[in-house]
């Protein structure tokens, strides 16, 4: 028997499938440091245990996306090694604030599975759950992927397209968020003077700034989330590829995205949410990401008046200032944009 | 009103404002670990909780510059986001010494503004001051930058350059060093057998080694300060400009220059003030820098027995090794020079 | 006298001596997010406290390679700051675990002298020691390295090359591992379902995928070792020597190796002893490693049935997939082959 994983394959899979992923992973404040200096990440509540403190959290909780991106990369060697590609997001909800010093550990649900045409490929519909030490979720999020087939003659293991909510719902939102301290948030530290009313649904924001992505930064990224996807590391193979090129992680570019996000929303300080999300286009090394934001809806939270959830359209480009809001025209993509991520976050009354 | 942050132009500041800046940063062993990665700094107080023990810390404190560089970072959105140059440093003085867990923040007052005789652009000089969680100082230095204004017309908002000490005064070195235990500092273990009295003034020491900067380096680093400055990090604009390339942070020069100043001043454990810096040249990814340091002055602390300060210039060049310790012909700097720092350092008696 | 260090050259040694290094290090949690994040490294033990503490140690341990390139780091200065090439490891036991917070110094003993026949360069055999901040051996190994001769004309300061154990004994391994609780060590969370009785002498095991190394990663990791070899670091002098380019530190391509053989022996969770290495050609940055392994041997431990140990053959090339098996063809390398390490690793039974 080999003792190297192949990965699965789409027919590999089954539906309720459970797979208790592996690599369990204590997250430190040297991760934390390492996600600072590779997207130069600035909300306040993540850069200050003392501002952290002075609102209601007990410390700094961890980034969002770096709880994200760990529990992501434990998926990787059961569901998505043998991808083609990685298709979508949705029903991301942030249920447990994750602290330096906390285990991190994952399973997957498959939820559905459909067969392509070309009977070549498949994709499959996983629901994940990020778990802490004592087994309580952090994160739950469905993504789906486009996964090869090992033999084009094998039978289909299901056909089942799970029906996935078009957005995390008010009620859904805001788990990991403890309640604030009125009054508490000083705005001019954080950064922003901006709070939750002062956002209006069909607003947009220009993030301005741009940031050039270099090899070593997103394969130290990739490999600090224990993502083995072989697709971001190996020049020799992808060289010879489609692109001719280590292709970028995805949450690679989420993170950038939402770090130069920062210059224009400043008090979102956490995410509470992801509705669904897709990589329009390969990013490369050597490309500069630039991003823009949309106001998509605005809600209260149930029982909450210390904090509301904005609905946002995060926008990400290469190569390409975003001042006019580069987007669609019509069906298509402008040919600029990488990401197109529908999200909520938390921002103080 | 837009919510992204345009900084401010030179007509925004007034004289006497002082301006409380974004984003509190508790500074962890993570930075400390990626400033050594990044650095390869040996000072042996920095490196080793244990050494710092010995002499009389509660625990190795972070590097002087480490901090210099977070608080510069929090003050660059406010004072220097629409710089055209950053022109100098003066009367820097560490107040307190910072350990991992400490939570910095920072603020700056304007103590002169000069507009230059094109008015298209004007010289804002701050005094900045970092602070722990405790609302303690830590850190305070004066800076001042060439700031365009946002219109040729606007009138200038005052005329006034501040009177700066050539260097700090002696009495004011040291607070940020706890008194050291008799004999209890080990020079072997530190790297260097020459203590305070081994150097005299006019000494002129070549730091032999040399360290090849790449991009991916200088955008780490400036990402953990957390300093926006946009010619560092964006190549798609940057690729337009003056040089076509991204700059690098002159902060990283002037920490890599002194981590190479270990060979030759390793007993140098603590920077207890500057008193004056310039960037000579820029520095960009694949230079090579090189150092030398020539001893300006050496002094001993009042009511102290323990340590002596030395006033030292640390020259930095690219591309050029410093065995002929190169610096100025007549007023006009050798051009392969980028650094010319003025400041003191402290070693054990 | 030069404050500089100029480096030991073959005629300064003298057998017997034993030189304490400089610059004692604090390993933090900082120091093991970079080593996952410049490798990798997916092993549970070192990755996770909980399942680190699930199977008997107080905290995940620092990992065993990180340990030994900071302690190999420290040697440089003293030893082979002066070296032509680092010629090989013998007899390299890990003594005790290293956790976050230990401070590491060394010490080496000389216990071998030969020069070479062209009188240019001499064979230094150092046994080097590792120490935590109680003065207790955590890692004790030799190496050999050729060293430049100041004067050709100097007479050799000796003549004796030290009798080498050709493996560690199996009485020897293990000291670094605590007794693991029976049956607390979960493969499918470690990731791998192949424990200790599952590897046959003979064996050979392909890791598959490949690791593209840039000039940032090598440099930052270097630099976090505080390895000053010259050769890693300084692209202007290196580019006017033997290979144009700066030589990448043969303990990265050790780590790469060994993080990319997590993919067939992921329960290899322990390095227990190095029976010799060789860097049988460099790595510049812009290759692709890939690895494989052989076992060679098969033991239990004396008084253990927790652990079995492992001794494996390790090869890494550059730019050549391992499907099948490069080695040797007669007595030649082949000239993709990097590395050639035979250890010891242990394993669960």
């Amino acid at each position: 028997m080999a003792k190297n994983n192949p990965g699965h394959f789409f027919e590999d899979f089954r539906l309720g499938q459970v797979i208790r992923h592996a690599t369990p992973r204590t997250v430190t404040a040297g991760d934390v440091s390492l996600y600072t200096a590779l997207y130069g990440s600035r909300f306040a509540v993540q850069s200050s245990d003392h501002f952290a403190r002075t609102i209601g959290y007990p410390n700094a909780p961890v980034d969002d996306l770096l709880v994200f991106h760990v529990v992501f990369g434990k998926t990787v060697p059961d569901i998505s090694l043998n991808a083609v590609a990685n298709l979508g997001y949705a029903n991301c909800r942030f249920l447990l604030p994750v602290y330096p010093g906390d285990t991190l550990s994952a399973t997957s649900e498959i939820i559905g599975l459909k067969e392509n045409s070309n009977r070549k490929t498949g994709v499959v519909y996983v629901r994940s759950t990020g778990f802490n030490a004592s087994g309580v979720p952090v994160l739950n999020y469905v993504r789906w992927v486009m996964v090869r087939k090992r033999h084009e003659a094998a039978v289909a293991p299901g056909d089942f397209v799970p029906s996935l909510p078009n957005a995390v719902v008010a009620g859904d939102l805001g788990k990991a968020c403890p309640p604030l301290r009125d009054t508490a948030y000083d705005c001019a530290l954080a950064g922003s003077i901006h709070r939750f009313s002062d956002y209006a649904p069909g607003e947009r924001i220009d993030h301005v700034d741009g940031m050039t992505v270099e090899e070593a930064e997103h394969q130290i990224a990739t490999r600090l989330y224990q993502n083995t996807a072989k697709v971001h590391f190996n020049q020799f193979t992808e060289g010879q590829g489609r692109f001719g090129r280590r292709l970028i992680y995805g949450g690679h570019v989420i993170s950038l995205a939402r770090a130069l996000s920062f210059n224009g929303i400043g008090n979102a300080f956490h995410i509470a949410g992801i509705n669904g999300g897709r990589h329009v286009a390969p990013l490369f090394a050597g490309d500069t990401v630039f991003a823009w934001s949309q106001v998509l809806d605005r809600t209260e939270l149930p029982n909450r008046t210390d904090v509301g959830a904005l609905r946002l359209r995060l926008v990400a480009t290469k190569n390409r200032p975003c001042g006019d809001f580069p987007y669609k025209t019509g069906e298509d993509y402008d040919p600029t944009v990488i990401l197109d991520l529908d999200y909520w976050i938390l921002m103080p009354c």
